[in-house]
């Protein structure tokens, strides 16, 4: 299974970039994966557009099979690996839903300088569901995957503090074995390939 | 199976409220749904946040299943009909990546007042991959339902007019027997249920 990650980004982007939430499932699943660097310039080039038609990471080829949304690559991913997605088809719903609910209900407010109150109301929201849940649903899955890389971008915008659950339940995510060894791979490839200050 | 959507909605928002996911699915579909009506107040109550923990609609009960955001309910569904997702692996998991791409790397962008570079861009990468394509894939899908319902805000938003692929490909879509069901059915229960007038 190849995945298309870049060789290089600026260190504010560095552990964001989505490509850690496919290193991060394959690390929970024990699914080998052979990264493929590409740099920015690569990535807008119409020979990897082909891949991923908005130039954008990661992007994941699996035998024929093409995917280039980290969302659809975890579930394609949670498919082959109960450790990271329920076999039954409620649970898979179920995760899937919380994957569309962090990138979709939750990303676009708390990634974004432009919209504090809706984040306010998301976290908060977020916050309560949670409670003294372990994860999002009985199990961790591959919503917590995506949340949790939702929720360090929150937090290194410094918007999480008020909600002590949505923190505690990051650091108990971010504390995995799997989670830090795709997060150390990531940032090791950004550290070997810096380029030269000028 | 019941879908929980508005009694009401301002102008602005009728016909873009985003139950219209569903209700056109299941009509390609040929699922019968049940509709339940709740109001903004509903929405925000405890009771219903057990259902959609965001205090938003679409949510989908499907016997034991619940679900809250139109992506996954998407995707649920198309697992029951080949007309809306292809029974093969391959097809469903691109099928997917279409909900996706429409839901977190378009719709945040083109949705949004803020952003109208980033939308550009977005649009122009979608126009490229459509080009004279009839649908995202060899077969109209659920991403094809997901694109058109962000592209109808987009157009709503005057934003689709240099792009004359996206026009010709979200009137192609419009123009379909069980979108147009779908929207009446949605715009009916608003005209129904429109508050009299101060």
């Amino acid at each position: 299974m190849k995945l298309y990650a870049f060789k290089w980004v600026p260190e504010f982007a560095q552990g964001l970039v989505k490509d850690l939430r496919v290193r991060w499932a394959c690390e929970e699943a024990g699914i080998p994966l052979e990264i493929k660097l590409i740099t920015f310039e690569n990535s807008k080039a119409a020979e990897y557009r082909m891949l991923q038609p908005f130039g954008q990471v990661p992007a994941l080829v699996d035998e024929d099979l093409v995917l280039f949304e980290s969302g659809s690559i975890l579930i394609h991913l949670g498919k082959k690996s109960p450790s990271i997605m329920p076999a039954d088809k409620i649970g898979q719903a179920r995760a899937t839903t919380w994957v569309f609910a962090a990138l979709n209900s939750v990303e676009p407010y708390t990634a974004s300088e432009f919209y504090p109150e809706v984040s306010k109301a998301k976290l908060a929201d977020l916050s309560q569901w949670l409670g003294n849940k372990e994860f999002l649903e009985s199990q961790f899955t591959i919503g917590d995957i995506a949340m949790t890389t939702v929720l360090r971008e929150a937090d290194r915008r410094k918007i999480l503090d008020p909600y002590p659950v949505l923190l505690k339940y990051l650091r108990r995510c971010e504390a995995r074995a799997p989670f830090k060894k795709a997060l150390e791979a990531q940032l090791k490839t950004f550290a070997e390939n810096t380029p030269p200050a000028n």
